[in-house]
Order: structure tokens, then C-alpha cells, then sequence
């Protein structure tokens, strides 16, 4: 037996209530102006009947969808590949799930499906997005200013922080800058001469600002000590064979990530190079299995990244919050989140372990 | 300076168009009846002014958003940890891509976050679901319902697939039953006598179905043999530890996946069981960094993850445009994919290598 399941509707709610269609309506997105027993009476309906409004339809009133959009701008092969992002994902998951506002992943194949990305954004189906791993040159951030909906971003974005047409750029991020610095003080504090830097991919701010935090130190460091990686143990691995083969004598390696490190570790061990003796080795990020795991476990500068995730979702959340009281709720105008702090910059710590 | 941008409007576009707003609605919505020449202008003034149709409201008159929703009934920290989502993810991701459908994922911390996937799917922002790794009794499959969009499962629901009142349960399963049985007579076919089993989780039927796979080969099977995990290196260390205080003589083991057969594989060689010459071991999966990277590389049942994604992916869309050609488009009436195939079950491939 095959029967058509339909859902209540508004009118079965309005006929069990004994109220008008246009009282129900009111009661399900919250407006004012019912008195409290039809209040009562409306609530009840919807319970008994199980209805759930519309959202399609709702949202053109109320303009809220309890949901919020997060873009990473990588490939879902990466996303799910890199560690990073699952923590950067669970801090946001849970500050969502404490507001009752639901996670909406969206999942790419790579930059050619941004657009795609963009008119979900722009389609109404999310209060904001949480948007990271840009890199410069990405075309998310334009798609999404063109969609309209406030965003916060999880790194500093390329173009600065100054202000722009559609408000300041409100993000959070680590300073990643200061922890290089911290991480290449260590390695001269002993007594290493020749240390090189195997960078992240320099399309990245992250990248860039670490690779600063070794110049910083490293005033008059040789430009051969310095080999571009990409964030992965593959990259790591190809930037310590070019460092060997340029430069022997190297002492100490800072690498812009754990992963990187753990690239470069397998190949100072297949060289026959003992760490710290020989070379000493210090990454970035301390993702547990990764840093502890590696062999030996490793020194590292720390940066809270399930936090990163849990304060994106915050300044976002704020932010609608506060637009919603102080004007008329229009997602359409891409104001951006006037009035909230317009970024957060968190401090690294150095974690010492077996590698340096 | 700070200046509101606003997204032209359908008005901007009539204006630029020298047409109706109506005319621009019904091209914008690939309605029909509007002459090619004015199709054209109102295509160009589109571009020109790089005009997004808002899709709440679109969605009222098309009934399409180009999204479906993928919904994994496990905590985030769970879909994160276990290879097994990623690989089904990639093959979704893939066949949505081709279609230019936006993968949605809804993440949750757990079943109390139900309710909001629920609302979310019946708020109009999907034009379907699919769904994976339910348990049975979960809230999910009823919240689906609920919601009325038309839904793929991964895995044999535990209703079964018999007629419902909302149409048949379409879903992509891989031959759990006889996976098993192969993995267990190459058990046997080795000589090996006592062969124990650790078990998934007994509230899916994946697990279900791989124990029976065991019981048709060990008919006689002393129950001390069988001991439940749950899918999870950790469960798999339990358990072996269990069957070894049980059953010190045990000779082989068959474990429903490959990430408790690894955390065997641990407990046997912490007491001193050399792999396979005391102990025969067996995982099921076949994902290759587990497999391959075990010690000794795992015999393994493998079955395609990624493409039972792809496959639940295609069901789906294609069940969206026949529906879309044969009937008035009403993802309100939860009548699933009425014509299209109710299931897919994919056959499964014993992989040797050193651990068995």
C-alpha cells in the first residue's frame, strides 16, 4: 500500500486553533502583537499536528535560518586529508550546536566550483558563512560578498584589514608571526647556525607571516636555507631533500607545519641524519597524533585551533545577533557585521618535546 | 569610507531588459514562453549587472536549489576519524560536482542535534537527502520522513526494504552477508580451526550482516568466539584482548573492518602471537592506508566505499529529474523516488596479503 504522505499545513493549524491563518503565522515566526491564550492555543496546534513552517516561505519574513554556512577553500580530498580542518571544524561545531545553529559544510572538487558555492551563499539558505584556508588570488571572497551574507573569516584574509566598501573584514587568527619568531629564537638559543625554513605554500597569509617570523630572527639568512612546502608530509619530504642536497651543513630545520616536519623527519632518518643531534627539527600547530606520533615526538609552536573555530562561530554569531537588534534584519545588503570587534589574534606557546 | 552594497535587483534587470518583471521572472526560471529574442536581452542584462536570483524566493516557483543534503548519523568527531566517510563523501562529492549539485553536510554532535537536521531538510533548502551509517532505532530515518524530501540511504536500512507508506527504501548496500563468508572459508581453507569473530557495532546491519556471513561458515561456532566491537581501532584492541583471556588456542580471526582488525593486530603482537603463522587475521573494508600500512599488511573483504557514494548520489538524481518529467515537482509529499530502482547491492572481493 503506497500512500502520499503529506506534511500539515498552516491552514490545518490555523482550523485546529480556531484562529486565522494570519495569527498563525504570526505565532510561528515570533511576531508580536497575539494576545497569549491564542499564543497557547496556536503553540498547542503545532505541537499536536507536528507541523513545521515552511522555511522556504518563512524566511522571506523573518530572515533567519538558524543555520550557518562553512566554506573551505580546498578540495574535500584536502579537507578531509588535513587534520587542521577537522579541529578548526569542531570548535565550530560545537559553538554552533550550543546556539541550536546548524553547521552547513559546503564541499568542493576545487575552485571551479565556487560559483556553485556562491549562489548557494547568495540563495538564502544560511544567516552567515565561516569561510578559511584562502589563499591570495582566491575568488571565494569576491562570490562571497557578492552573495551578501555576513561572514567571518579563519586567517587573515590577503587583502589586509583595513576598511573596505562592505564594512571591515572580521576575522580570527593566530599570530603566527610571533610563534615563528619564538620557534627560530629556540633553535639559535642551541646554538644551531644554519637553520633553514621550509615554508607553507606562500599563497597563504599564514605562510607569509611565518616566513616573515624567520626572517625576523634570521636577518642575514642565507635565501638557499629557505624552501617553499605546501602544508603536506609530501611537501615536506621534497623541500628537506632539496635542503640536503643545497646545503649539508644544515643544523635545524623550522618547518611552517607539523605536517611538513613529520615530510622532513622521514627524510633526515632515511639520510642517516640523527634528530636533534645532527639536525634539529621544530613545526607549527602541535596537532596531537601528528606531533607526539612523529619519531622523535616534536617540538613545536602551539596554536589552539579547535578555539579558532569556536571564536569564528562566536564573532559571527554576535554579529547577526547584534544586527538583528539594532536594524532592520537584511542579509541582502552585505554590511558585513558593523559594530562587532573586526578581528582576534591569538597567542602561540612553544611546546618542547624530543626534536629540538 | 563604508557604503551598503546591495545586489541588483529583478527590477534593475527588467529596467535594463526594456522588459516585464514577470518576462525576467519566468527567464530567470527557465520558464517557457518567452520569445528567443527577448530570452537573449534578458540574459544579457543578467550578466551585465551580475544579478542572482534570490532562491528563497525562486525556490517557491522552480522547486529545485541544485543541493542535496548529506546527513551521517555520527558525531562530527566520529565522520572526521574514520576514513570511511571521507571515501564515501569523495564519491558523493564527485557525482554531484558532475551535475553541478552543491554537496550540503549537515554535521551534528550527536542524536539530540536531530531535530535541527530535520527542520533544516523540511526548510526548503535541499531538493533531496542521502543519508549513512544509521543505527537501528535511530531518530534520523523518521526526521527524514518527517521532513518530506526524497532520500538515498548508504547501508540496508534496518526497517528493511519492504513497501512503506511513503514508497519503497531506496538504498546502496555492499554484500556484507557474502563478503563475510568469503573471508571466513579462506579462513578454514588455511586449516585454521578455531576461528573467532569480532563483530561492528550490532545496532547496524553492516554488522549484522557480516556476523551472519560468519555464522553461515561457522555453523557450530562456540559463542566464545564472537565478541562485539564497535568498528573502532579501540573496540578492536578490546576485543582481542577478550578473546585471548576467552580462548588462548584461537588461530584466526575475522574482524568486520579494518580499523579493529589494526587494533588486533596490536594486542597480538603486545602478547607475543606472531600474525599469520599463530594467529590468522582478516579485516573487512580494504582502505588501503589501514590495510596496506598494517603490520603485516591486512588479508582484507574490500568493497568499493567510493563508489556506493557515487552510486547513492546518481539514485538520487536521477530519482530528482524523473520526478521532475512524470509529475507535478512537490518535495512536500515525501513520495521518495517512486520508478526508480529501490536498491543497489555491490558484491565485495577477498584481497590477500601477508596477515592471512
Amino acid at each position: 500500500m503506497t500512500e502520499a504522505v503529506s506534511r500539515p499545513t498552516l491552514e490545518a493549524v490555523a482550523a485546529r486553533a480556531g484562529v486565522s491563518r494570519a495569527t498563525v503565522s504570526r505565532v510561528v515566526n515570533g511576531g508580536d502583537g497575539v494576545r497569549e491564550p491564542l499564543v497557547e492555543r496556536v503553540r498547542r496546534a503545532v505541537e499536536e499536528l507536528g507541523y513545521v513552517p515552511n522555511q522556504a516561505a518563512r524566511s522571506l519574513v523573518t530572515r533567519r535560518h538558524d543555520a550557518v554556512a562553512v566554506v573551505i577553500a580546498e578540495p574535500e580530498t584536502r579537507v578531509f586529508a588535513d587534520p587542521f580542518f577537522a579541529l578548526q571544524l569542531r570548535g565550530i561545531s560545537k559553538e554552533l550546536t550550543a546556539h541550536d545553529s546548524q553547521l552547513v559544510l559546503l564541499l568542493t572538487e576545487g575552485p571551479e566550483d565556487y560559483a556553485r558555492v556562491g549562489r548557494y551563499l547568495a540563495g538564502g539558505h544560511v544567516d552567515g558563512a565561516l569561510a578559511f584556508s584562502l589563499h591570495l588570488d582566491d575568488p571565494l571572497p569576491g562570490l562571497i560578498r557578492g552573495a551578501g551574507v555576513p561572514t567571518v573569516f579563519g586567517g587573515r584574509p590577503g587583502w589586509g584589514d583595513g576598511p573596505r566598501g562592505d564594512g571591515p573584514t572580521v576575522y580570527v587568527d593566530s599570530d603566527n608571526r610571533g610563534g615563528a619568531r619564538d620557534a627560530v629564537r629556540h633553535l639559535v638559543g642551541l646554538g644551531r647556525t644554519r637553520v633553514a625554513h621550509i615554508t607553507g605554500p606562500l599563497d597563504q597569509t599564514s605562510a607569509v607571516d611565518r616566513l616573515d617570523g624567520f626572517r625576523d630572527v634570521m636577518v642575514d639568512a642565507d635565501p638557499r636555507l629557505i624552501v617553499e612546502g605546501d602544508f603536506t608530509p609530501a611537501g615536506g619530504e621534497r623541500a628537506m631533500r632539496v635542503l640536503l642536497d643545497r646545503c649539508p651543513e644544515v643544523d635545524a630545520v623550522f618547518a611552517a607545519n607539523d605536517l611538513s616536519a613529520a615530510g622532513a623527519l622521514r627524510v633526515l632518518r632515511e639520510r642517516g641524519r640523527r634528530v636533534p643531534e645532527d639536525v634539529a627539527v621544530v613545526g607549527f600547530d602541535d596537532m596531537l597524533p601528528v606531533a607526539e606520533g612523529a619519531d622523535p615526538p616534536l617540538t613545536t609552536v602551539r596554536q589552539d585551533i579547535e578555539e579558532m573555530g569556536r571564536l569564528m562561530a562566536r564573532l559571527l554569531l554576535r554579529g547577526l545577533d547584534r544586527r538583528g537588534r539594532d536594524e532592520d534584519a537584511d542579509p541582502g545588503t552585505g554590511k558585513g557585521l558593523g559594530g562587532a570587534p573586526s578581528s582576534v589574534v591569538l597567542p602561540t606557546t612553544l611546546i618542547r618535546r624530543a626534536s629540538a
